[in-house]
């Protein structure tokens, strides 16, 4: 009797939200996909790229349990015994806070084909519409992405020491852990002035931008996000910064704040 | 008198040189240019897409001098004033180790539009050829991106500090380095046995990549090196590793040399 015909899994990179962001070999896999399972957070337009497959969301990136993740994982191997073309769509680059391992490894001991197709991830995104490069030749010479986010039951790893030690760095699924994030960073000698970007749905039209310290985070992350955000900090964006009026405002109310004090 | 027409700069990450990993935005762009502008190292079939455009190489990555970098700036400039889409394509990502905010800044200072279009940079197409997450719960929230190299003049930051704090690394322009990086690390507390690959040509058909450890690192890097090499550290790539039968074969020999002494 002959095996019954096997597919192959691509877990590819959704990239920052904007539809043209993504890799060319993302869209081929994608417009000849049989199914596709997908991030919640993946845009309406990427997913349309997937012409004639069938969609499933199947939960967002950050919070989800482990328990989730293994029927993700039992889902792309049942998937992959009834279709040629599986398509697991990740936002930004799947190798990056993308839980990919677990997918991979699952799939492999399957005996199951499984390629990986990168994306554009949100740092990089960012950096692109700041028009601020994240190394610069005397300033930055290494970036960090990190995340003070941990799994259940997974012990903290020291983030804020990388994070403290690197000339740039990126957080991930950091915005609503700001008053955390600032503590860490000051407790490892930081300085409070440190120039942050906030930076919510990176590539996309509706993005929005926020200049600030690392001191003055925890009172904006407290009002302003709705969608998910990458805070990037380092003295790179210290000119960026300056070029914004609603920063220079924040300058001032601290001068202000320090005259009275 | 009516003003010059002026035209708009793009910076262009050309990803990591398999065509069909450029964004479907970093097409188009090309697809419109009248004149790019590209590093040596930019692959042939990425700059085949700029079908209709004059095409400039302006040097590669790594070892230029600042005088070149002043004489690219003055090129963009006087392009721009010339033709409606100059595309100035740089391997990888622009603004992860591109020198990109040198030529954003001559640019915005002559009043010139410009807009960056991201790519995918070498460490994530190493990942993904190698089907290694660079996260992975309980064993890596974070990821740093960093070089060795510094440009003439400028202090040499501490790279190894940050390397060293990093549950993985990710070690762009290292190759040539592959001592001085061995013996920062080793100062700094890192063990000799870390996984280390080496890949070689990410994401191209002769793509070459060893699978080492980091005490072993300048052994490799002596006799094998052929084109550009990203070095990526770390313990997510112990079962990677251990798949490998060339780095198996390395650990027999050093258990048999240990035994030995």
């Amino acid at each position: 009797m002959a095996k019954p015909s096997r597919g192959k899994v691509y877990l590819v990179g959704a990239g920052p939200g904007a539809a043209d962001l993504l890799t060319l070999r993302a869209a081929r896999v994608l417009a000849e996909a049989d199914v596709v399972f997908h991030d919640a957070l993946v845009h309406p337009e990427v997913l349309a790229l997937a012409s004639r497959a069938e969609r499933i969301a199947v939960g967002k990136r950050c919070g989800r349990h482990s328990t989730a993740q293994r029927f993700i994982n039992k889902r792309l191997v049942d998937a992959a015994a009834k279709h040629r073309t599986v398509v697991r769509l990740k936002g930004g680059d799947p190798m990056l806070f993308g839980r990919a391992q677990e997918e991979l490894d699952a799939l492999r001991a399957a005996g199951i084909d499984v390629e990986v197709v990168p994306g554009i991830t949100a740092a990089l995104a960012a950096a692109a519409d700041l028009g601020v490069s994240l190394t610069r030749r005397g300033a930055s010479r290494n970036v960090v992405f990190a995340t003070p986010r941990v799994g259940d039951g997974e012990p903290t790893s020291d983030w804020a020491s990388v994070v403290a030690h690197a000339d740039t760095a990126a957080i991930y699924m950091g915005a609503g852990e700001a008053a955390a994030i600032t503590a860490a960073l000051l407790a490892r000698g930081t300085p409070s002035g440190l120039p942050v970007v906030a930076v919510e749905n990176a590539s996309l039209p509706g993005s929005r931008r926020w200049f600030t310290t690392l001191g003055a985070l925890p009172r904006l992350a407290e009002k302003a996000f709705r969608g998910p955000v990458v805070l990037l900090l380092g003295e790179v964006f210290a000119d960026a910064a300056r070029r914004e009026p609603a920063y220079a405002d924040l300058l001032r109310r601290v001068a202000a704040h320090l005259l009275r004090a």
